[in-house]
């Protein structure tokens, strides 16, 4: 956030979205995560496209490339939470929806991520922003690429 | 969340509700939660069914059976808070309601619960599953099944 | 919250607002307060009315008043998270709309305010109930008053 940064950010006059299309991503969202966080990595893999692109700058060297690795990687995750006996939610909030020339979403929300070990105490520990790319597949809306920012981790 | 986790769970397919149904029930829950936070006992516990049972696996021996126990547990609990100088917050959030056969809602959420004692810290220190069954008694919603699961309680 | 509270607060009997109307206010939020939280002081100034009243009684002495202290305020504020390398985040949420008869729509939310240092842990420090007069200006929202009540810092 340099001295440069304009008073006014693109797109703030963009107008906002229909009620249908809203809640239809503020669903897709609250399912999408119920599906990592109940423990289902296949189905949380096929929210994405084929080839979607999962980026988290500050906890992934390189990004995820496609619904395989995808996979792998949440049910390798899934198998971590079950032995450390932890629950963990995914909150998203303040959605912001941009559809896109070409029929995409632009989709930004906030997430927090939290944890709690058995008979443990609630950890929240990190504050994210999550840019994600939405399209409609055969009339379900998925991933196609994902952007993570962990609060904390420098400027992007 | 044993090996025999289906890799897909019942319902994934099922399609979003319509905005006005899910913003109904959004505003439902600002409301219902704010009366409990606010200091409403009777209004809170008139948001409940008659004969509404409320579960708190991991809080409750026994659940809470009718809307009378429901009152009493809320006034005990608002005199508790007053004395202790607490300000609670109840914050539900990821919504996905699924309509049922019989006309009622199966609404899954995430609480969080919250606590600022007065001159003292902020104190989120629980993250909830609320699956409830909301039924519509002369054009508005009521909470007829009350199910909480605590994360860190055990797997359900 | 004194024995004279009533048993039933006021307006609970309100009807529920439409999909677009509870959306909208949603979808203007969150980018209310992402423009603050990315650093856009003025584009968040402009988010009010010429004369707004910004009152927080347990942080400010005194109400902002107009849009120009709002700026001026919001703009100190940013240097100093500058400064301090700090990734700032509001969070609303539990929204409940309520028109008004003169056009304008009393907005009640619950917000988490949370900060997170370069390197450092997440810290959600406030929980703060968000009244707000909003009012159309040249078709788009704007905040003509708000009263952010923090929670702990003694009742209302």
């Amino acid at each position: 956030m340099s001295d440069s940064t304009p008073s006014t950010p693109r797109g703030s006059a963009d107008p906002f979205v229909p009620a249908e299309l809203y809640t239809q991503v503020q669903q897709f969202y609250a399912r999408q995560m119920g599906l990592l966080d109940d423990g289902f990595p296949d189905a949380w893999a096929d929210t994405f496209t084929e080839d979607a692109v999962f980026q988290e700058a500050s906890r992934l060297d390189e990004p995820l490339r496609g619904r395989d690795a995808i996979r792998d990687s949440s049910r390798a995750r899934k198998k971590r939470l079950e032995a450390e006996e932890i629950d963990f939610r995914h909150w998203l909030g303040m959605l912001d929806v941009r559809p896109q020339a070409d029929g995409s979403l632009h989709a930004r929300s906030y997430a927090l991520a939290m944890r709690t070990r058995r008979g443990g105490e609630l950890d929240i520990f990190a504050s994210v922003v999550c840019h994600d790319r939405l399209v409609s597949v055969e009339g379900a809306w998925q991933v196609a690429e994902r952007d993570l920012h962990h609060d904390g981790s420098g400027r992007d």
